[in-house]
């Protein structure tokens, strides 16, 4: 495709699944004329460098950020306040400042008293992943069809704003605006709790003396083994998203198990009343969602279609 | 494929994903010469008739076991028992009675006080399966690669139990045996549990007031969406199983919620140490399930591969 590149130089700090899938969808869409990549382990700069993700590399974020009018940290969000301080001294007049972190709050809290005047912050966060990790694991259509989410403060510069939207939008992206605070609710219970739930199951199962490891490998096509793609996430990324989104983590995680208090009742109590009740109200949600086109409705998520 | 027939006449009392496949799988792969479906729903049996599923049909079980020398139970297991009264005086002497239920014990406990002498009555489980369900849903290749489970009792005739085998391994499993209480441990943690947790969490977010329905599917991508496949799956099944494999299911969601406890109680202290212990051993499983051929191992499931 060929697109008027809407930044001149895009610095992104971090070159994981997240960074190197917007490099990658960056360069293909012609939305930034030069990619500086900054990360700090030489190892994964050098990967990304063999993989020709960007223009330039630097281990100094420093570096990377000089002249850039579009700086994106892709760091798991723990990271986030160093880095800021960090870059800046370097940051250029009018650039925008953004981010990928999972968790809002946190990133205002942490970055905003860094931002030096003139440089518009905009946080954000693409609704996009997959379960693997380092930037051989990135691919340029990740955020197609994805929605991204900017957490704007007040008085954001509109042109700013519609900048950024428009790079959001080359990627593949529809950008929803939203509160900081509601952002990191909703996360809470669409992608952060049932990480939390995954990882969980994962250990509860390797914990039992009953049944062998290996008789949960065998066996887990019959449910368990959906659970183990979220669960083999990252655990930085994950560690710091339980870190900065505490207080609504801790919020859903009692919510959900005050309901499964009342589903384990039921099961005791036997009551097939309330159970078909509770088990027939959920396929509702999944059609809903493959009609809003954010998920397949191939039948076991098409893993059969290889076959 | 042309084996010769293992059997002459098979009958499956229940038409749904399960005896639907069976049929497929069966006919072609020539393991059977005739097939006769039953199953209490008109509509159903009808629609099996217009899928071409087998060779003759009635809402009769009593029928369809006659002269069968092979009876598989592919009902919810709730309904096993009264099946079993219903078609014992007509089962053949010297019929292989079997069923693909997902709870062991309490087949054994329902089916086999009725089954008449001379006929071999072996549980099954196949380790197979998709979220959806009714004739429509069936397909030859549900159990290629997958595990089915026996639970002989003892004294079973040998010669029985190896024409069963025989008959999985043509649909295109593996068979192991195996203990009915272990079975039903084995699968509370690698099946019932995991369904259990899904539905809850669907549950959990279907009522969130400060999160919008329309909020939670949008943004379904970053998690959430991986469960609702679970939660979509036959409510009445799963009521059943619930109710039928009680003891284990308590136990897994004892153990289960003691761990989430101690999960939450490092998300509250910021104990970032502990969680990342956590969140980092739980990728070795899905290496394993995926080198066991049990998962495929293109990112987020290969849904991106119809992109």
């Amino acid at each position: 495709m060929t697109n008027a590149p809407i930044f001149e130089r895009m610095a992104l700090i971090g070159i994981g699944l997240i960074g190197s899938s917007l490099a990658q969808a960056a360069r293909q869409r012609g939305l930034v004329k030069e990619i500086a990549i900054s990360t700090r382990s030489e190892a994964t700069l050098r990967r990304a460098e063999e993989l020709g993700l960007g223009d330039s590399y630097s281990v100094d974020a420093a570096v990377a950020v000089e002249g850039a009018d579009l700086v994106i940290l892709c760091v798991p969000v723990g990271a986030n306040e160093a880095i800021a301080k960090w870059i800046a001294p370097a940051l250029k007049k009018g650039a925008i400042l953004t981010d990928a972190g999972s968790t809002k709050g946190s990133v205002v809290a942490q970055v905003a008293p860094h931002v030096p005047e003139g440089v518009h912050f905009i946080p954000g966060h693409p609704i996009a992943g997959t379960e693997q990790s380092g930037p051989d694991a990135g691919f340029p259509t990740l955020f197609d069809q994805r929605w991204c989410i900017l957490t704007p403060p007040e008085n954001t510069d509109p042109d700013a704003l519609e900048k950024l939207k428009a790079f959001w939008q080359g990627c593949g992206s529809d950008v929803d605006l939203m509160d900081p605070k509601h952002h990191d609710l909703v996360l809470a219970i669409v992608s952060h709790l049932p990480h939390v739930i995954a990882y969980n199951i994962v250990g509860t199962a390797d914990d039992l003396e009953a049944v062998t490891k290996s008789e949960v490998i065998k066996y887990s096509a019959s449910g368990f083994r959906d659970f183990t793609r979220l669960a083999a996430s990252d655990p930085i990324m994950w560690r710091d998203v339980c870190l900065n989104n505490k207080d609504a983590i801790l919020e859903m995680l009692a919510r959900f198990s005050e309901d499964l208090s009342a589903l384990q009742r039921a099961i005791r109590w036997g009551d097939g009343d309330k159970l078909f009740e509770m088990f027939t109200r959920t396929r509702s949600i999944r059609r809903s969602i493959i009609e809003a086109g954010q998920e397949t409705d191939a039948p076991d998520f098409g893993r059969h279609s290889g076959d």
